[in-house]
């Protein structure tokens, strides 16, 4: 309970910072389906450190290896376990932080809930846990992909006030990769690496906001009234560390339309029923309605900043801390991948609820 | 699966707009507690239709009946079930919509994947189902006051771009109740009343933003990794009807802070540990942290306008669709106690599942 | 949590013996399905007290009323609401059971679990609670009949040491009702009645055990590791008032068995993969091999026994209680249906969930 | 789903007999907990291959690896994942099994409901799958002997038709394992090693029965109507391989008795109340009753005999299969420690079910 995601696809994520390693158990996936450690491999390298100038330049190599539920190359249907040993530990680096509790980080909540942590970069609480995340996430991406060709692509809208236009076409993933701060607009990718660059150099760190759209989806998926398909995926982004906001098709600025104004009226497009505006995002009444799934997260300023802070320590006692380590200046680039994955396991579960309570019977 | 929520205290709403009526099950109430059925009256007549200038002119009275799980006005611990019978029934007032779909409205979706919809007032995707959601949460908020003093606070932060100020003090139950447009700023709220008026005039309709504030919330509610408190808060913000957004603490606005900016720096506050702001929205790491929880939820404007409207019919023909009807010009008036029901349910399940885990063993 | 049963078909039942009423609802059902309360009622009469001479003579109706979910005549797919008011409440019949605790009923439990009870006909532990699983069942019965003509028959095996021969053949409903006992080897069900009237005449009281078979059922139904269709079952049927145990195929009897005698060779039957015997009962690996499902249950003899017995009382004190009112003096009979309602359910539940692992994609 | 056991004491099992190793995933463990591999190791030592001279020959050290959720000794609240590789493989061995389907195993059910199976030594539907289930359960067991001084103890109770007589007095652990058939009546269990390694020189198996005891359990575990105590043990036990039946207290013989001599009626005992015998098997109402728990499990006779026997292959053709390799002539004794574990997997949970619910608050 708390580490697992999922109904019919379901994840289980385990593993600290610093310790073993960090891994994930995927409990449903669908057998035969083809499935190498390549899969996995090529979505982790995007969301692994020193990848690029502007994310930290921690060296881990982050390599996956399937332990079970794969039998010559194709699933078995039986639980897939994915293992990612740690490294570059060095435990040294944390010692001050085992008495004071970093400013806006989990120190001081985990250890209240718990009466103990492990601070060694974070514990439980390091993004690094989200590794099991992408690799599950791999797999999920690859069954939407054959599934219907289902295309899950996030990428940065914003950078501090740095905002890319409106992106009409859905982004390739080329153009997403173009740049290493993954954003499909050349000139906003520039002065947002830019600004990074120069926010790092000060110890100072920035948020953002990453736009994620679907296209390809079916008409169907989510299952009201609690299990909507926004609700689960506001579950799961909300879900991510250093997240603050979610927000699907127009979103905080669609309230400020009136409902003449906002209503995505039907059409008849292609021989199907589309709509000719796509306020919804893709989602009406918690289910898929056919339109590109549309929705954005807001993820914070790291916490971490190589600045002096007030804080107090495990005495209670007002004290200071120096942030020190390598940091990234600001999680997005890294974070894209993982939105991505978090989206395709709503949908991949979704897909399976739909079909098995809406298409098991011939009524 | 699907019209269930929560873990340990658990509820399943059942209903459609027209029909027998609507009602909810809540499965692993703590047995003992004093619960009468005004208990739950009260928070319904904040909800229902009717109550002010504002809102839709429907009759409902919508009163509740406790069938099961109650004995000698204490709860048992067993199943409380809770019935509130469907009237004023006007089929007739529906006809056009059996074939036509409601732009924004969940008629096209439920149709498809479905095959089959209940088409008068809704059916399941009517707002009518949040009944149960608030009964519910009249039993949540009546554990969460008994056990810290918890209170849940909603209230209208926005409506269209009429936005109140900052509102410092958690505010007052009456100060929320005095206008009926539930914002607890008056000069704000009378401005808000007038432009809803002024669109309803028009068949218009408008939407905007609801805050949520808890006050007296202990340190350590919230399981990471996936069920955060946020995480879980978003999943039942995002699980209400017309809602586009979600955002805890500083949410959006707070990714154009840089880190230095946005970080909640520890202090000690009245003998225990404090933030000496609170953009962190009092979650840190998923898990409150004893500072008061703040949220918002974006609503669209209603989607039933009193306007004709193009659209295509069940045969995927184009055609055009007059709303009629007595409906809210604006959802959120009537929201606000159905934000708070979902707030008090995550938080007693998040209570139960944190004393469970972290306070059943003396380790 | 504890009052909810299936993952994608999932019932929650509510209701005290005493009280509003008993329902259930019914979360997941396949939409379109033709379902009217005619189908419901001819299973509850089945259920119901007062059918026959050796039964109870209570008089309860229990008239089974469709709240929601379905329309016209069809399943919608949202949740199903089913209501059964009680009546025939006489609680001065009950005044000695509030502070004297019955022999191996579930007052004291009750009481010592959650600090209060209603003591009123046994309250939420009353087999009363069982209806709601009944109407659930005919529902799902329906659905396993309509999508592949299977059968869920369940019969009385054995009552005391009266132990009707092997069944070979698959039973015949009309076999089964021909008796009131419900077992359909004629001779056998003479003597059983005989001596379930010699116990009443004493006051006293017999238990049994039920046999299941189904037939019809695919290969492929159940999930390993930990929710083998066996599993799945013997938690359904251990659910159950009054059960004391669970076999199935050739159960406890078959430990006596070695290897070679006990194993079932795999044939060609009718040209797909069929066996020889069914000491598996249907089931192996955790998963339908497409024989006949067989299993058992054991029902003690009933608890309330119209005779004096020794007890304690709430405050601990040692005491004496005469058992009064209008029991079943053996719960078997109207266990018949409830058996197998529990066990269409499961059935359901495990082919919505085979489809949807294995059948949603085409890998 | 399928592959996880528990609501808040939840584990996951991964792994097949063949490939990378068996592990589990531990979700909802208290904090604080005093944990090594030692505590694991000792439990999975009573179950691994080759601990006596009747048992398989097979030489499995399955040396455990505690790789995350524990830090400086002490368990973190953060999920526990516990590693153990697969060694002495030899796939030669199971080329046979390629493509003819072994009688009474799981071969033909994978291989139809997934469309594929890893056919090595069973693969995931080997009882080598349990390992993790031990491992779980050593860590549930030092939960229960903390919290209560709470001991769970299996042991043999019959090997084919050689029964122990009725045990009376709690078993010690060393009673039990001063045989190698772990059945605490010396003469009896000399009768089931001489009987097991008879069966063994002529390539047979045999079956038996396992009885668990629970001592000082507190009143109020179990949560009615579906998670009763009793309903989630059998569940647990049904879902371990090779097992048949399962029975509470007086059981299947119980159903021989008449109701006057069944009851289990109430007395004053040390000063609480107690039942003067213990028919309900420590359970009543599906509540624990503050009695021993007993129940009893039916494994049937090890399905691979070292004898040729008609089978079908893959294309549905009938043929023989040779058993070879070195396999268990009796899984019962290797067996005790995994009911054991399993047992004490379903307590832990329900422990902390009852104090989330009737302990949180105090009403």
């Amino acid at each position: 309970m708390g580490n697992s995601f999922g109904t019919l696809f379901r994840i289980s994520t385990w593993g600290e910072s610093h310790g073993g390693g960090i891994g994930v158990v995927i409990d449903g996936c669908p057998p035969r389906l083809l499935l190498s450690e390549e899969d996995i491999q090529s979505e982790l390298d995007r969301r692994r450190p020193g990848q690029s100038e502007i994310t930290t330049p921690r060296k881990e190599s982050d390599k996956a290896t399937i332990v079970s539920g794969v039998y010559e190359g194709l699933t078995l249907g039986t639980p897939i376990a994915i293992y990612v040993p740690n490294g570059d530990h060095r435990p040294e680096a944390y010692k001050e932080m085992k008495d004071k509790f970093r400013p806006s980080h989990a120190d001081f909540t985990y250890q209240t809930k718990f009466g103990i942590r492990n601070h060694e970069g974070g514990g439980r609480s390091s993004a690094r846990e989200t590794i099991g995340r992408v690799a599950a996430g791999a797999i999920a991406q690859k069954i939407l992909k054959q599934a219907n060709n289902i295309e899950v692509r996030a990428f940065i809208r914003r950078i501090h006030t740095i905002e890319a236009p409106e992106i009409k076409e859905f982004p390739s993933l080329e153009a997403v990769e173009a740049s290493p701060v993954r954003c499909p607009h050349p000139e906003t990718a520039e002065a947002m690496v830019n600004f990074i660059k120069k926010m790092r150099s000060k110890g100072d760190s920035v948020g953002g906001v990453i736009e994620c759209r679907v296209k390809n989806l079916p008409v169907g998926l989510g299952v009201p009234v609690f299990d909507r398909l926004e609700a689960d995926l506001a579950k799961a982004m909300l879900s991510l560390p250093a997240t603050k906001g979610f927000e699907v098709g127009s979103g905080f600025a669609g309230t400020e339309l009136i409902g003449s104004e906002h209503n995505d009226v039907f059409i008849e497009k292609d021989g199907h029923v589309g709509t000719a505006t796509n306020r919804s995002g893709g989602v009406q009444g918690g289910i898929s309605n056919g339109e590109e799934l549309v929705f954005r997260v807001a993820f914070k300023p790291t916490a971490t900043i190589l600045q002096n802070q007030a804080t107090v320590d495990s005495d209670g006692q007002e004290t200071e801390l120096m942030g020190r380590g390598r940091h990234d200046p600001c999680v997005l680039p890294r974070a894209v991948p993982i939105v991505e994955s978090m989206a395709a396991l709503v949908l991949v579960d979704h897909w399976m609820r739909h079909k098995a309570q809406c298409e098991s019977f011939n009524f």
